[in-house]
């Protein structure tokens, strides 16, 4: 019990930051995007995909166990980034978002991108004081990870399914993917794209225009 | 300092259960093995390519959040499967695997392999009685994943990487990948597999009968 009693309150104080987070984001006139996904599923491809379409500042932090690969790839493109390394620990929090942001230019920033650790179960849990939540799941992990990892679908605003230039060469139902990503999230938008030749990305730089217009 | 200490004993008591299922396990005759992974690297796949290549008897426990997917496709090869769903739990440990294996016909099998929850991060915290951990990476996930989830590579006994099939479709650089490994682990051999093509598996059963002999 006390285990439960003290997961509960850390959530809690994690919540409370979160809202702070959120009041700092709307005076700052930018829109969070917390980026959740598998390792590998191309949070990170994405992020730069985007940045090169949208038309529009934005600003980066990276999360990661360990490495800071991902904020030099975002850094090279003259973007404001901060990279997170968690150490160990399988997610980010609000806490560290509050002291990320600290070292960050978001003002005249339209979009904060937050890459969480790549992982589909623990981020799902962590408010960081965003207004989506974006899933990236992709083709070569298979068309049965809405169905097992529910928490992490049913949390989306959006879901990005990326790589779809490797269909030809994989296993994958895409009605069973949807009929999944449906069964636990009836209103979440599902863009399919990849990241790599381009395709299907205009879909997304238009909902994330929208989101923030 | 509460919460830290409380994790702490949580560590300390799973050790000591993973200790008292490695015993039962040794009575039985049985080698446990944890297969780990990111979520869609191919774990179930490589389980099921094993019980045909192998020619030992085997059992398997089969651990997710959600779902009996991989459960089923194994019984319908008639090994001995019980399926573990954590409900949200990112990770098996020793207490539920002594449950689980309370179901389960383990008298007769040589190898008990133990599918992990799809999760690059906390599994490799929890021991659960095993001889080996595996560590099952996958081409599409990308190169760079030694690097971003050292804690995994390093408590790997061996790393199984699949779907080379797609090295052609996918940009991955080899020898980064395998400097990444050695950075962290310089012992534990590499297998380089499709468990779609069948190409590269005879070592990786070479290395399990070894193993068991």
């Amino acid at each position: 019990m006390m285990k439960i009693k003290i997961v509960k309150n850390i959530l809690d104080a994690n919540d409370q930051m979160a809202l702070e987070n959120k009041k700092l984001f709307d005076e700052a006139g930018v829109v969070a995007i917390n980026i959740m996904a598998s390792p590998g599923a191309g949070k990170t491809s994405l992020i730069l995909k985007t940045i090169d379409l949208l038309g529009l500042p934005v600003a980066v932090v990276e999360g990661d166990i360990a490495s800071t690969f991902d904020a030099e790839k975002v850094g090279a493109k003259n973007v404001p980034v901060v990279q997170i390394n968690t150490g160990g620990a399988c997610h980010l929090d609000a806490a560290m978002i509050r002291k990320a942001v600290k070292g960050l230019r978001l003002k005249g920033a339209r979009i904060l991108f937050v890459e969480n650790v790549g992982n589909l179960v623990c981020p799902a849990e962590f408010k960081l004081g965003e207004s989506a939540k974006v899933v990236v799941a992709s083709v070569p992990e298979g068309d049965d990870k809405p169905y097992k990892y529910p928490g992490m679908f049913s949390a989306a605003t959006a879901i990005v399914l990326n790589k779809i230039d490797t269909l030809p060469v994989i296993d994958f139902n895409m009605k069973r993917f949807k009929n999944g990503v449906h069964a636990v999230n009836a209103g979440a938008p599902i863009f399919e794209v990849s990241c790599k030749t381009g395709e299907g990305l205009g879909n997304w730089i238009k909902w994330l225009q929208k989101l923030v217009s």
